[in-house]
């Protein structure tokens, strides 16, 4: 079985393949979509010796490869590992028509896409995403980035893939906090775009908690396709793909405060419980659904209450995040379930309280 | 007089406007086009107490200017100069809206289009270029970048402007070696486009160098026109693109071995001597035309002889170029006047000899 998603972003329509086992087969397949004789690759270190003999052994006899290492952590996400990448494939002489290929989770994918957007002034960037978190969110949209200083994504491009190659298989062996972390960003898609997909959930979690992968691909899938929905109505983020950010401001400030004590994931699971308590407040949610995300998210695994941060704190380091504009906070919340909607008129008290509601339900 | 010429690329088109005196009136005008509260600006800060007064006092009172000053030379055309505009910029909170302008020669030119391109995922770039060079050539394009280490030019974007100004007058006071610098990308595009133009700047070349504003403001125009007519046809240069690198393969190598002793014009000067040398020997140019091209080169105050660097260095670093694709050089060469075209089949012997045709005419 394999599920196919179609992006249709611009005029460079791609592919996002979900398969068991495509890892075995990921460089035949890459050779004959692009023509390549040689790629750039950014691994993460901590798959080096697991996934990548997988993936290398699955290219032709003779193929050249051009290896950029990327230590694990989003401490790495900076500029130094990037010009450190820039110096591994400007020394090996790749062309504009090398493709670079991101091979890990989340950090690698938005730093080697970022590298991909401006070796050159741009090659062929092709993801191969070994988290959950980034098949379903990272890989598919075309953000890339790094992080600068404090600046959490604060330098980057809009550069979308050629293909992305998602074997669920990969996530057997993923530590289950890391499997979790994604479970959070599908959740998310389900609260602002998919509300039978929360149905769904509720009932097929301990299928997915169990990592059944034939219920894992069909699972990333939709949550691919619903990721790719989003993106294509609003490729540069100007309008609805905003929706996409839900619990991110929250989050973020969470992540940067706690100092990454807490996840992508997790940081957002708190997120989206304060942006559910914020849209409570505002008539935009029934507490009664407001509870059943709590729940659902507290069944994945992720954190709901036991915050133990000023909120203060939070709230100056949410100002300081770039969704900031024009002096108003911009809170996404959803919008009853399956919905979502911006609002700039949310007060500080409320922003505070929501804080507060996550020490403990 | 103002000669305005609209760059059609992508979804995007832009001005590009010449009009002498127009940095007393740009504040307003970019405003009203774009309607922003607050300017970055990367400044070069060779011409901080002169040009920027100037452009600071065209724009309305309370204006916010985020301003980093960026010091003169290819030395500073780097990542860390970039982390350096990044700081100032995230640190002002400035927002996807807020435009950042260039204000300086090429070097400032390309360092901001790239600070541009990247900063929360892309702002918007005004050009303001101050120097010949800057005006007819690296603000009209969209190529921006930087050099990392030795690789000149090897990180980057395609950033198109929102709309490029250029004041003949500020040319008035440009040193004598910078303003010959600009007329080889001139020379260069009458050469490939414009023979037309070429039998002009034989006539009219004293007018130029006497800085006559009048005949500055149509020259730069038809200049701008011209390279917009190749940008056009071919963004992101997978074609006749390359033929704006006439000179420049032999050029870049020039700057480099030479550790920037000949400035850009300059070195391209030397480059077009050599290509034209490459295809008299082809029989792509009569040897009139190609004495012609070396004497206007030389009455435009450019080096046309004179080299002093060994021919086997130089070749090694044209082979380290990026333009080196696929294991051979390509060579864009003069197909007779007002025409050009790329040549992968020139061998090392006639690219050595034509470096050493450049020791003396």
């Amino acid at each position: 079985m394999a599920e196919i998603v179609n992006v249709k972003v611009g005029d460079a329509p791609y592919d996002v393949v979900v398969e068991p086992g495509l890892l075995a087969r990921v460089g035949g397949d890459l050779v004959s979509r692009l023509g390549c004789r040689g790629v750039g690759v950014v691994l993460d270190r901590s798959i080096e010796t697991s996934v990548w003999p997988v993936v290398e052994a699955s290219f032709p006899p003779r193929f050249s490869f051009y290896r950029y290492v990327l230590p694990s952590g989003e401490g790495n996400k900076s500029l130094d590992r990037v010009r450190e990448a820039y110096d591994v494939f400007l020394n090996a002489r790749i062309d504009r028509g090398t493709p670079i290929i991101a091979l890990g989770g989340g950090v690698t994918g938005d730093l080697a896409g970022f590298v991909a957007a401006t070796v050159l002034r741009g090659v062929p960037l092709v993801q191969i995403p070994t988290t959950l978190l980034a098949m379903v969110d990272s890989s598919v949209g075309g953000k890339v980035g790094v992080n600068h200083g404090s600046f959490k994504n604060m330098v980057g491009a809009f550069k979308q893939p050629e293909v992305v190659y998602c074997d669920p298989t990969v996530l057997r062996s993923l530590p289950q906090r890391e499997f979790c972390n994604g479970l959070a960003e599908c959740i998310k898609h389900a609260i602002i775009r998919d509300a039978p997909l929360l149905a769904e959930l509720e009932e097929n979690l301990p299928r997915l908690l169990d990592r059944d992968i034939d219920y894992l691909t069909t699972f990333i899938g939709r949550n691919v396709a619903t990721k790719a929905r989003v993106v294509q109505s609003d490729v540069f983020e100007r309008g609805e793909r905003a929706h996409l950010n839900l619990g991110h401001t929250f989050g973020h400030a969470i992540e940067t405060v706690s100092q990454h004590e807490y996840a992508h994931g997790e940081a957002v699971s708190l997120g989206i419980c304060a942006a559910a308590h914020v849209a409570a407040r505002l008539g935009a949610l029934d507490e009664a659904d407001r509870r059943r995300i709590v729940a659902l998210l507290g069944r994945a695994g992720l954190p709901t209450t036991g915050l133990d941060l000023d909120e203060t704190v939070l709230y100056s380091a949410m100002l300081h995040d770039k969704k900031a504009s024009g002096g108003g906070l911009k809170i996404v919340i959803p919008q009853g379930l399956g919905a979502a909607t911006v609002r700039e008129d949310v007060s500080r008290d409320l922003i505070l309280e929501a804080i507060n509601s996550l020490r403990s339900e």
